[in-house]
């Protein structure tokens, strides 16, 4: 990326690749649309109520985000492959990710009752309001399924090689496998905070946050360059947890203190929900004996202040300065390619110091 | 299938193909009982939650079952292949389908609030047992989740060459599609029984059932085969969905009319829900006035007798055959292969005259 210039003027020639964080997630986006635009109306044909249906898989879909796993996968590929080699033939597997991402959210959403999501109305209320809650729920699993099924269809028009293809498959499998048993852990330990702890909360946040928002979406980009290139699996890996627990760390903090109107979803819904975060377990772990009994009993606003008091945001911001230097040290030692780098070493910096 | 004797001592010796539908159900079984013990010691050793979360999943799709996609499949591979071609390197394609339909069902049954299931509580009942009904709700739903994706894992086992098992996956995802959307349309049907009518529900049994049940399995197991061989698919296409709808015609009229104790759900369950059924609104279409009004207000039991008086179970069971008939006809003027044509024929008189 050392001359924008010239690499913006040839993208408007040849969209070969794009050069901007902007640009790459216009690319996934537009890949986003043109296969929902196909799906929509394939489905509208048989019936109106499932053009209907997809539609609002669509706006789901199309809600915004960070798309965030595109963008390592995106990076994860880079670290490999020159900059004129052009992106459009992986386009659809990294937009599978989002695909897959919208499947993941809708249905936590679900488990976690949330009605709100990127300051919108989640896919279980948009159903609830046509016809009931117990048809909400049940359309919102189903669009969830939908997508997770797109995510496959769209995968597999992404132009590589069989055997490639094979490795990307393997990966995101085990992806999409840690991240089920992550969210299974995180609705188990909801059941039951008060037998969490610090360990079991770092546990979920690796399965649910880390190895699925950055180790494999960078692990998938890899495979998509080269299947067998290892090298670079190692620091990809300790990158991908290290930034990824941050990322998560990141996310406890905001579902406390983080602003509702940039966040988009209301405060303080962990403390609401009892989600038993590494934040709040680790303020459980630092509290006074006075401070857990009032933790116990107080209002969301309340708890957060006690969070506070007994030093527990601060510990978690420096479990997340060490994460990040840790990625940031993996990657820099690392064979991957310079422009990579710099991306990574600045991603995991926004990951881990963001407003949302 | 000439000599069962002699091809039973052959698989004894060499597991080469199975002889009898016994020994294709034990091989599938066998299968996927292999592919499960080893993901459930994977996920045991990250945290033993997991294990116990993954066994009760295998528990689901070990419990039982017709087995018919699998089945269906097997046949339309084995209407182009001899018997001299080992099943081994299809069997996990075939196991596949048993665990996407675990996926189906145990997302169906949240859906559908059903208690049991082949006689057993349903997913979302035994974990409603461990910890309250929200979690129930939830862990049924990554137990399906899980299923899903599980299969796709089992399918990448298949010993096939890419180009196979590119048109395979196509093939399944296009089951998926339709097996999410009809269960969208079924679900619709139920907020909104009265605006429902016999073609919309046929639509919903082509969907849901047909195209899910026959139709692509078979599809499937022909792509399995041979991809390109095209001369068999629409024979397939013509018996998949007649005989399909037929299989779900008869599901109809188990629903109001079988035994509990065989089908392992409760009696009258679709009447329960108010599932618009096309034996419900052929009732409907042929129904008195007086019969139309006692039926809005009756209970379960007098609404069967209700419907019986309606004529329409006859008038289904003529519709069940009719679509025999033609699936029949369909195979039996095909260049399927000998025993292949045989197996289906005895196969669309099982699904559409069964007990459960």
């Amino acid at each position: 990326m050392a001359n924008h210039t010239l690499e913006g003027n040839r993208l408007e020639a040849i969209p070969r690749q794009p050069v901007s964080h902007r640009a790459l997630i216009g690319a996934v986006e537009g890949t986003l649309a043109d296969f929902l635009a196909a799906q929509i109306a394939a489905l509208d044909a048989v019936d109106p109520a499932l053009g209907g249906f997809t539609r609002t898989a669509r706006d789901l879909v199309m809600a915004g985000g960070k798309r965030i796993r595109p963008t390592f996968a995106y990076w994860g590929w880079r670290g490999v492959v020159g900059t004129t080699e052009p992106v459009e033939a992986v386009l659809p597997a990294l937009a599978a990710l989002e695909l897959m991402h919208t499947f993941a959210l809708v249905h936590d959403d679900v488990m976690d009752r949330s009605a709100t999501r990127r300051g919108r109305p989640t896919a279980h209320r948009l159903f609830a309001a046509q016809h009931g809650d117990q048809f909400g729920d049940s359309a919102a699993v189903l669009v969830g399924d939908l997508c997770l099924v797109w995510a496959d269809q769209l995968l597999a028009r992404t132009a590589a090689p069989p055997a490639v293809l094979v490795e990307v498959r393997a990966r995101y499998d085990r992806m999409r496998i840690e991240a089920i048993a992550g969210q299974y852990l995180d609705v188990l330990g909801e059941t039951d905070p008060a037998s969490w702890s610090v360990e079991r909360a770092l546990l979920v946040a690796r399965h649910k946050t880390a190895s699925y928002t950055v180790q494999w979406p960078l692990a998938f980009g890899l495979a998509l360059a080269c299947a067998g290139r290892t090298d670079l699996d190692e620091a990809y890996q300790v990158y991908g947890l290290a930034v990824g627990e941050a990322f998560q760390l990141r996310d406890d903090l905001l579902g406390v203190y983080g602003d509702p109107a940039v966040t988009g979803k209301p405060a303080g819904d962990d403390l609401r929900t009892g989600k038993p975060t590494t934040l709040l377990m680790m303020a459980r772990r630092m509290a006074t004996e006075a401070q857990l009994d009032e933790l116990a009993v107080a209002g969301v606003a309340r708890q957060a202040e006690i969070i506070a008091a007994t030093g527990a945001p601060a510990r978690v911001e420096e479990m997340i300065r060490e994460r990040v230097r840790e990625g940031v040290a993996a990657i820099t030692d690392s064979p991957v390619r310079a422009d990579a780098r710099t991306a990574l070493v600045e991603l995991a910096a926004a990951a881990s110091h963001r407003p949302a």
